[in-house]
């Protein structure tokens, strides 16, 4: 009996970047792990790749929300694997689904879930985003970023109910 | 016979905002009406109410897609309401929809549908948008807006196919 | 002002049909017009297309929800089409767009609408449809379907609600 | 490195069954998770919750693909919560994410799901169902649902590709 919460962690960004916001992606997922969370991704290649390859060397568990019909398409990182079929507007599912988002870098695809993440009142961290949007928390490196996320969601999880 | 291809012009902004904006979105839907186009929005109230409502006016035909599943959400303009019950995921189909969008004013679920319409590679026209995107292109005014998103849309028909 | 509601009749059934069940298509779509309702189908071809054409021949409006991300994948006979991208799921939006269902023939997607339709409490009448399924209201041939729909939608509207 | 391949079983069924119901449920996901496969469900109660806990008490693994957008609406047996909010439209992801899918008892909204999977071309077997659907393979118990499952997802995962 008893479920223990666990925390779900959202990382977002671009299905091809740089081996530096590769390197990144996986640092955040290698903290989220560490701290126990569930990272939760689109479930493809870059930042979604990096996060759960950090994530899964760290022992974590990883979770891909993919956008196709194909569950082959998913990196070979996930854990488990959601086949939605339902194209983009699976983002929004990923917003729903994460109690706090940490956008690395990304494109116009990852600011629609940076954007569902704030309209939905979940904390959003941007990591070398290169769009300023207001509600999105910036951070200096991985760490920074999970540091700032954990505290946002704790606040947000003792906070008042909206 | 012959399928005349109508144009679906996406006008998109928050479901509360301030009479001045509200008269700027009824502007924008009657220059697309008087066009001859269809105005998409999200069915509900504010800009997505303002622009079915010039629209109407000016003879034009107005389709909502609604988040909920209550098609008595449509605001009194909507012309045909597609209920379709994915919440905020409707927004991907918003932008599916239309051949280019214009943001008026506007909040995250607004720029959730911005982001996507870049994502698809859908022109976009901002106007009185708070956040600065690239790719969105800022408009003066109502007809400006509309002139724009015009010439854009022209552009990509007759443009090489991506 | 005054929002006059009109009907919306979702005709279902398989994308490729015999000529027969496409002639029952086209009447059962010409009947709905008649009576001014929009004809909602998932715009792609048979079932679909024949009831849009059997409704634009007798001056009707026809809206179709379209599976995949191209608007081009509509038949001609469609008068808006809303393009979803989000596959086989879009079924669930017909069934929450229409006031009743009348299936024809129909396979594997089309049960999934006529559950649906059963499952949001819709009227739903099937034309030689294969399966039987508790809740179906079968009928003779089109005109048959079309009147027996019409006095559930009728009765369902003026009824207690649910 | 390397990516195990693990089973995913689908079990649909109502959210609100009979005790002997309740505990077939409990059987199919017992058995499912001795073999490994995770099982997944909509989240919910019933037939959903009766699954998740038959596996979770077998040491297995349990997948809950919610309705809402509530994450506190999953069963306390679910250890990955997917947060769809897009209502019964989810049906269609918990058919795109399933291997194959067993149906106890059932209601219209385990029709859709397993006219989906059928869509899908995936195994279906059928427990105590009420309607009879061409496809849908019936067997006599739990063990027997299982069984059958088993063979017929071995089999389309060897035979030719589609």
């Amino acid at each position: 009996m008893g479920k223990k919460q666990r925390i779900y962690l959202g990382v977002v960004g671009a299905g091809k970047v740089s081996p530096e916001i590769y390197e990144m992606a996986m640092a955040v997922g290698r903290e989220a792990a560490i701290r126990g969370w569930i990272v939760v991704t689109g479930g493809l290649a870059g930042v979604m790749e990096g996060a759960a390859r950090g994530a899964r060397d760290a022992g974590g568990l990883t979770l891909g929300i993919l956008p196709g019909g194909d569950r082959n398409e998913a990196n070979p990182y996930i854990d488990i694997a959601v086949v939605t079929n339902i194209g983009h507007a699976r983002n929004a599912i990923i917003a729903h689904t994460a109690d706090g988002l940490i956008a690395v870098d990304g494109e116009y695809g990852t600011l629609s879930e940076v954007a569902f993440g704030l309209k939905l009142g979940k904390p959003v961290v941007g990591l070398k985003t290169v769009w300023t949007i207001p509600g999105v928390v910036p951070a200096e490196n991985p760490k920074d970023a999970v540091e700032k996320i954990s505290k946002l969601m704790m606040k947000r999880a003792v906070g008042p109910e909206k």
